[in-house]
């Protein structure tokens, strides 16, 4: 190995482990830390934050950068060293590119801005918040210009979460899927066989719920001796190397599915994290490709897997079983008619599947115009209510039930939802592939023989890390780039059936 | 204030907010970390302490040490920023004289040992621990000799744990103490109005003893808005500021009195890091005078306070409560003398107060012998044996309970126990001050009301930090230096009473 290559990942895996301790400060925040803490961990947190920046963008790592790239010139362009000093090119120069004092000013401002919406949420308040994301927003479009686009801002900020997408792809798909989902909703809303849900409402003990969610993904795959799960308010995964992958739920005693669907959820995120190779511990290849592959893997585990027919006939005897009083007399057609019941609502994180993405489509419609300047901050509610009825046919009471109900652009996070959508749609195009591949996958599932699939997804998808870019891992892993086609075929031809369309 | 003074203090809060993080790496790893993360954890822990180590020792610290001593000539020498560069110049001193390779050598081997000694205890099997321990005592000979120190190896570590103690001392202080607890451990042997604890022993759910232990720590004056308690194999406090102090407990559900008094010590030790100065936050003058002055905490509230009759009064009736099987009809007399039986034992987390101080004994001896190769590692299990007989006249059926019963010298924790009988000696020097300043501290006790004893530890021991040494703070204290003469006549009153002898 070149030798300042060596000195280079020696100097990348200190600041990965610190990385890592960053992240426990996080994960303990949300699941056991004391109230009172609240202010020594921001201290915390910001002075590691701070030092792992400085480390990053520090001048050493650059002439490493420099000097590594040169002594590696004639290496194969895909073998692992190659991929490595491409993703650290890019991941170097996107965070050198940032003045220090408009990053500390965007950290100033989120800590204010969250405080901010929180209030203005708590009292369903918008012009409270109005003048905090307005801010945000110029930060923001700073933010943008210093990173440089072509086309659109929007670019400059999605790349940071889903490198190599663009606006106008993006937008694209939206388009492409909209009539599709807009007509099956409607479809739906207009079935003769509606579908009842009451099944899923009773009395469910946190304790028989716990084990019992931790049981099923367990038997995913979830590696719980590289894992655990715990309580937060926020159902999240986070690792602290590919050997510690924890996530969270948030047990209702009175609504079975929210833990149970949180937990296959959060899952699939961890087992991605936990099938990052070995051998890319601690350097840029470890981890996750992009946000929205991150939620393919997610979704997929929660959708595709979870809400399926013969997942259903796995877990359905469990359930009566843990459950008698409330699934004894159920049979398990009627449980996966009640998990699938699609009702146009409010929350996007309560959305079903064939909605979920019209709440995305809004959001980065608005997103869009916000940043050009084409939508101002105070015709922002009446624009999230015009579309909430013309995609969802719903309007928001309120503006806590409606503009304010995200956290994402008090927090700075402008380019971020369309990862949900990617997410959803790669989720469908790699069970496409698994499919062609695992001709018994069906019964696999039914039985509960979940190894299978999770091997694909480790050999197709996992085992590469960040090595590739997202629109190189969905080639390599389905023989085409992204589509919204498999989604779309997926969608119509489940809920058709569902609701005897 | 000093310019210079003032950039050292930014420097060391930074330095403090790392030091904080990684304890909370070390917490995780003893109470939710997957075992699969050992490794990982290592590599963690290996690079906050390495970074945390070059930061404190770089010689910025150095320059700015020696402009702010310069900057403030003059001042008052008992201020608080005159005492802050004297603690400072002695941290300062005793970090650099270790090579950053050695500390993180160290720390590395710290993690991975210690997953060693847990899987060696679990199989009672010394050999496997054996190599690990080899290494350690190699790495701490290391380590004392770059330290240095006059006449034994053993004040260069005790230091670390006990500025100001010296080895020859502790060995004098056992000299003189040593008959009388054998004297008293023997005519309690000999007593004809012996104990029966079999009260302690029968069925605690331990869902009822967390409630319990919490509620009384509770009591005492320990916060859970700033703390928590969870469960850990070997109980311990930990803090990562004086807002977020945590304890463990271990709950056996034969045995009530192990997870309550384990959390009425480790509420004693907590209690003190959240009674630290909110100005010395994040300063080297933060937290405990020594691991001597904690520990003489943990044990007042532990022994002097929890195995009192005026406590037993208090807490009685709460028991009777939660465990109306167990205590309904037993008499509070039976729980005072229960809980109070003095009997030989394999195990020194559960020794009485009389033998107690020979178990630490026996370790420092061991320590003493180990560090100048007087012992070598593979005779030590039956040294181990051969000292418990002597001194105790009991002989651990395996070295699970023998040698292997803590974790100090897995994780390097070499010259750390004699802080335990350092701890327990001015326990009761305290108590016999705060007596005198509290007449009616035995009334209050009864009655629940704790917070007139914390009070008077709070002005008298907790508000100070590190700002004393040990030998200073007991004279402020107590007015005269550290003595065993207190603790002798406690323990001589105490069981001579309850034994009639």
């Amino acid at each position: 190995m070149s030798e300042s290559l060596h000195q280079l990942k020696t100097r990348l895996a200190r600041i990965s482990r610190l990385r890592q301790a960053a992240a426990l400060l996080g994960w303990d925040q949300q699941t056991y830390m004391p109230p009172g803490a609240a202010a020594a961990r921001a201290e915390q947190s910001a002075t590691l934050s701070q030092l792992i920046h400085e480390m990053f963008v520090g001048e050493e790592t650059g002439r490493l950068l420099e000097k590594a790239v040169a002594e590696t010139q004639g290496v194969d362009p895909d073998s692992d060293d190659a991929r490595l000093l491409a993703v650290l090119r890019r991941d170097y120069d996107r965070a050198t590119r940032l003045p220090t004092e408009l990053v500390t000013e965007i950290a100033r401002h989120t800590a204010l801005a969250q405080e901010v919406w929180q209030r203005a949420r708590a009292n369903s308040d918008f012009a409270a918040f109005a003048p905090a994301l307005e801010k945000m927003l110029n930060l923001i479009r700073q933010e943008a210009e210093y990173l440089g686009y072509e086309q659109h801002p929007y670019n400059a900020l999605l790349e940071g979460y889903e490198p190599g997408a663009r606006q106008a792809e993006v937008a694209a798909m939206f388009a492409e899927m909209k009539p599709h989902l807009v007509a099956l909703t409607q479809a739906i809303a207009a079935s003769k066989n509606p579908i009842d849900d009451r099944l899923l409402y009773g009395h469910f003990p946190i304790e028989r719920q716990r084990e019992l969610t931790l049981h099923v993904v367990q038997s995913l795959g979830y590696d719980l001796q590289r894992g655990r799960q715990d309580e937060a308010a926020h159902p999240f995964c986070s690792d602290f190397s590919r050997d510690d992958v924890r996530i969270t739920t948030r047990f209702s005693p009175e609504y079975l599915a929210q833990a149970l669907y949180a937990s296959l959820h959060e899952a699939g995120h961890a087992m991605y994290e936990q099938g990052s190779p070995p051998e890319y511990e601690a350097t840029p290849l470890a981890g996750a490709a992009s946000l929205g592959v991150h939620e393919s893997q997610s979704r997929l585990w929660e959708n595709l897997v979870g809400r399926s027919r013969p997942f259903c006939a796995y877990l359905f005897p469990q359930l009566q079983q843990t459950f008698p009083d409330q699934f004894g007399k159920a049979d398990v057609e009627a449980y996966y008619r009640a998990i699938n019941k699609v009702e146009p609502s409010l929350i996007r994180v309560e959305a079903d599947e064939v909605t979920y993405n019209l709440h995305i489509l809004l959001r980065f419609e608005l997103e869009c115009d916000l940043l050009t300047g084409q939508l101002t901050v105070s015709d922002l509610p009446e624009a999230w209510n015009a579309r909430m009825k013309a995609y969802l046919g719903v309007t928001p009471p309120d503006d806590a039930h409606g503009v304010l109900q995200d956290i994402h652009w008090a927090i700075g996070l402008v380019g971020y939802f369309p990862t949900y959508t990617i997410g959803n749609l790669l989720s469908a195009q790699l069970w496409h592939a698994a499919r062609q591949a695992l001709p018994d996958l069906d019964a696999q599932i039914a039985r509960g023989e979940f190894a299978p699939l999770l091997g694909w997804l480790r050999q197709n998808v996992h085992r590469y890390g960040r090595k590739y870019l997202p629109g190189e891992l969905a080639v390599k892993a389905t023989g085409e780039p992204l589509t919204s086609r498999y989604y779309v075929d997926y969608l119509t031809a489940k809920f058709r059936d569902l609701y005897s369309l």
